[in-house]
Formats: structure tokens, sequence, C-alpha cells
């Protein structure tokens, strides 16, 4: 299966009075994984919003925070899709010490596409085609 | 002059691995400051954008870091009106620690009105007259 | 058994293009929630670090977001103990609208107790102690 | 005078429910900026605190948000150093729509270094030399 990997450096905004990445920076560096794996599909998020009034959200993240990450780090954000069914998306995702094996936070996000009013809708056809493309690429 | 004051609590997601507060974090707070105070004078910046499209806008700002806060510190935001014109809000801010007289940062913050288009659009009547009265009540 | 409740703003920081609550500052306001219950317990957390180099750190989390809160909602952090062991802590919580029983989001966090080198240490004494009060006034 | 660039782009994170990017992001994208600038140069921040004890801070910070940036939008963060003496830095930075001419914010900022308690120091002698090199490669 394809992976998408995305370089992410840590700056000082990332980081806590605790010496390390705060532990709420890992869903922004996810979040910045999956638009760029979505872009890559040609699937822009602003235009798709602008277009259709559709948008991706988040239902539901799991994530097991392994080892800290600290300022200057070079890490890399690793998407994989996991999971593809009409109105859900689910997405397996490790932040990694860039050239490295061992994860930093590793994390499974499921996501739904609602409408402007926060609807649940199907993801339209062209995406839902462009994702199992994307599943499908060994 | 009448100064609004909210109080704000440093936590984890303020501060850096320099141990303090990130000085982003102070645009924030002097934010939440300027919303609070709006509130209490009957100004809710959801409801506005809903009734009317119009919304703040932050123009300028100049902050003065003087002295650094850290983690589980009692602030307190000091807000004042310094000028007003019919499409222009200027407001002086102050951080301080709670219960204390010197600055941590300083803040001059010149706001505007716009459309959801961006376009600038005069202040309404109702927050001028309300905005005045709040600058008048020494 | 206890609960311990923070009442929560959401301010213009909180929000996203989407018209909503960033996804990741539920994980802000589920830390701020933490940070208070554990003040309320007389374990001030800077204190701690200074004192002992010991901190909190979260090794998983759990998020399910079940409904989006928008600019300006007055929500409440409520945050319980579910289990304690010697190294490792526990916590429910959930975001509710103000005054309202329904979960905008549900939180599952393990937190962890390591020192300044990163390494897991036990919970002091005092601090499982408080934690065992605070879990059995019910 | 040379400039450094460092390009950005807009995430989810960065905007706000008014759908332009928070005024508050600038200021994160801003020390993105000179964090690559100097670490162009050979200063890395966090080596340099855990070899030395020093660290750059923010003393004063003017910002002038001309035009909004959009989700997905590509920027490009320049930096120039615009005065250097034994303790200050001045930079000046312009946050640019990548490929265009014209900036969305303007910045200036000025950075002093100081030690672990916060007191002031001179920059280091490798530092400055390294500063006026970029400064005078015109």
């Amino acid at each position: 299966m394809t992976a998408h990997r995305l370089p992410v450096t840590v700056y000082w905004e990332d980081t806590d009075a605790g010496g390390i990445v705060y532990h709420g920076a890992y869903l922004r560096f996810a979040e910045r994984g999956r638009t760029e794996m979505l872009r890559d599909l040609g699937i822009g998020q602003a235009d798709l919003l602008a277009r259709t009034g559709l948008g991706f959200v988040v239902r539901r993240a799991e994530i097991d925070f392994d080892r800290p990450a600290r300022l200057d780090d070079r890490l890399e954000v690793v998407t994989e899709l996991a999971d593809l069914t009409g109105a859900r998306v689910l997405m397996d995702q490790r932040v990694m010490p860039a050239g490295r094996k061992r994860a930093l936070a590793r994390l499974r996000v499921e996501l739904a596409v609602v409408d402007r009013a926060g609807r649940p809708r199907r993801l339209p056809e062209a995406i839902t085609a462009a994702l199992q493309r994307f599943h499908a690429s060994a």
C-alpha cells in the first residue's frame, strides 16, 4: 500500500515548557499530512468547500505518544489509507524522526464528509475513486 | 477612562521550550480581552457576523514584550479604547501579572470592520455608540 | 464519583475556516481541565516540575468528536478520574455546551509521570493520595 | 541586501471562522522564517540553548496586516536583517503570496539574546559575524 510522506520541522510554536513538542501539536502535524496527501490526489479542500460546500471533518482520533520530539527536529508524517466506505475514511498516520524507523506518535483518524450545515454526506465519486487508486497502488 | 479586565491563566499550550510563554500567545490573550470587552458592551462577534456579515479584523499591531510569563501564572488582560473613528478602532492593551502593576506585554491594536468579501465598512451606529459610552465612562 | 468542571469560552483562535472549533483545540481544552482539576487537588504542575523535576505527559488519547462548537460558545470541560495505578493516570473527559447534557467531544486520556530525562517514574505518594481522595469522593 | 525566503502553506490550523488566516498565525510564520534564516547561517537554536544557555527572545514586534490569506494558499516568508548591534537584532519580514509582489503582512521584529535566567546578554561573536556576512552579501 502507498504511504504519503510529508516533511515537518519542529519550531518554537510546537514546543512547550516541558522542553518537548506539545502533545496537541501532533494533531496539527497529522492534519497537514492528510491535507497534502489529498492534494497529491488532486483534492484541494478549500476548492472542494467552495465548489460543493463539502468538507472533511474528524469524527474520531486515537493517538499513541511513544517518544518526544524536540525543537529543530526534522520529522516526517506518514499517511496511509486504512479503510474507505461511502461516508467514512479511516487513515493510519505516524510521525517519525526523518530517516528513522521508530514512530514518535501513531494516529488512527476517522474522517467523515459533511455539508455546510454539518450534515453527513457521501463522499463524492471522484474523491472515492482517487482514494481507492491511492489505496490500491502498492 | 474605563478599562476592561479579563483574567487569563497560562497553560502548557501557551508555553514554549524556552520555559516561558510563547510570544505569539500574547496576541491570543489580547484578542480574548477585546472579545470580552466587546461582549460586555453587548457586541457578540459571532452574532454580528451572522446578522450583518460584518466582522472586526486586525489591521496593525505593535507589541512590546517586557517580561516573560510562565506556566500556571495568573494574568490579567487590560483593554482600553484609545481612539475611535468611522472605520477604525484603536485599542491599548496590557497583559499584567494578576494583582501587579508592571506589564508583561503592552499592545496597541488597530481594528477595522470589513464585510464578508473583506471590503472596509463603517462601524455600525450601535457599535460606535456603545464604544463611545465605554470610552467616556470615566 | 466526583467530576471537575471548568468553563471555557470559544475564541477566534479556537476556530477554523470551516466555521467551527478546530478539532485540535479540544486537546487544549481538555488539558486546561486536567490542569485545573490537579490544581484543585493542590497539585501545581510548574511547582511540581521545579521541586521534583517530574511532570505529567500524555501517553495516549482517544477522542470522539460528536458535534461541533462555534465561536462565542460557552463550554464546560468535565474531568473524571477513570483509573489510577502506580505510574499511570486514566482520565475521562467531556466537552459540553454549558448547561447542556450532550457532549460535543468525549476524551479518554492516559497520563504518565516522567522525570526531566523523559524516564517513566512512579507517581509521588502525595499525588496518588490526592487523586484517590478525588476519585473516592462520591 | 540578501533576503531569506521560506515557503509556508496555509493549513486548517492557521485559519479562523472568518474564513481567513488568524492574525496571530503571522507571528508563527515569521518565527519559522527567522529560524530557517538563522539555520542557513549555521545557527541552530536548540543547539545554541543546549551549548551556551542562550536564546533569542522577541522584544518588540510591529505587524501590518494588509491583505488576508486563505486555506491552501502557498506563501513565502521573506526575512531581511535590518539592523544589528551588540545585543539587539532587528529584522524586516514580509509574508507574500508565493510568486507575487504585494505583501499580505509586513513585520518589523526586534530580538534580544538572553541567558536561562532571562538576563540580556551580548550576541556571541560567531553569531554576530554570521549575521553581518548575511547582511553584507548583496
